[in-house]
């Protein structure tokens, strides 16, 4: 095993080059095939290529929220922190995340569901178009199905990748049967990284090809 | 597919069970399955369980360095995040990470290095007990292995789990190889979520089951 000799700037063109390849002729359509590789890229994890799901336009209604400068809501500081900042500054763009905030710990606990959950009430509160961006929790999605149903959030586009094995293919299902414009990973797999790879892939569409 | 109904304190026993029994009858020794555990928990990926690896007592060696209250050093502000502050709180331990630094940035570009690689070399100027957990930049545990090489820095463990395409299985393997006790993920996968795992496994060793 040798090191290939390569500069810190062309590393993730080099890293895409491979993906490319390893993908082979598997025949996705461009919108989301950049979406697609940079999971991929995040995860080293092919298996995304056949798990994610859109929706019709999905991809185009994710950009059409970011370039009017919509609040992205994630489930974790993690993946908030995943998210790049300089590419939101460049479209006015914020990433909020309500996890650790005092008052969805109390509602949490009066309801006796997750802060999770809690996070999506708070989420029916904000101002603008939002993308909610889910990497952990199931409850999160299925709240959000709760309210999306009744009327209380609209947002531009669901991300939808929970990781786990309690209720998280139940609560992907939910999302990719409803309404709501969406890219999901089927299955278990997901995460706080998969959640941010998707937010970025979306964000440099805008930010890096102009 | 319906939903599993059950007390938001009880999902995460509920989900380790679920590893437990798709485990099966894999022998693993107990201190290194709770790693390998909260990793296919955070993942949903039960190809870490054939591709984590461990030198001798390397989960000892990191509860040894957080009994001592350590600082651990990430190379992404991502696995920074994941890591369990409250945890931290119980042990006296501390999490950092540079990456955000300006003097890592300017370092980084008058070598003409990674900015991951620069943060190793700022880790050097620590005080007291080191755990290093790279989840992201094979350049970091390049860096890293040379600094320990030239007795530079002594980490009581790294934990090398980047991801990706390019030298990072070559990374992984220079750490293997050498004489620092590491956890590292062979092969391509790994991530700051799972840097993020494995300091959170060995946190919640100490912080859960006492």
């Amino acid at each position: 095993m040798k090191i290939e000799h390569i500069l810190p700037a062309d590393i993730e063109r080099r890293s895409m080059e491979i993906i490319e390849e390893e993908l082979g002729e598997i025949c996705l359509p461009p919108m989301e095939k950049d979406v697609i590789k940079r999971v991929i890229h995040t995860s080293a994890d092919f298996e995304y290529a056949r798990t994610l799901r859109f929706s019709d336009a999905a991809v185009e209604r994710g950009l059409a929220a970011l370039r009017q400068g919509c609040t992205i809501v994630t489930d974790t500081n993690m993946a908030c922190t995943g998210i790049s900042q300089a590419a939101l500054d460049k479209l006015g763009c914020r990433k909020v995340c309500f996890m650790a905030d005092a008052d969805v710990a109390a509602e949490a606990k009066a309801k006796g569901t997750t802060r999770a959950a809690a996070c999506m009430d708070k989420a029916c509160r904000l101002e603008g178009p939002v993308i909610i961006a889910v990497g952990n929790a199931p409850t999160a999605l299925i709240r959000l199905h709760e309210l999306m149903e009744q009327g209380k959030i609209r947002p531009e586009l669901v991300i939808a990748v929970p990781v786990g094995f309690v209720n998280v293919v139940y609560a992907k299902e939910l999302i990719m049967a409803g309404r709501a414009p969406y890219i999901a990973a089927k299955g278990r797999k997901g995460g706080s990284n998969i959640a941010a790879a998707i937010c970025n892939a979306l964000l440099y569409k805008l930010t890096r090809d102009a």
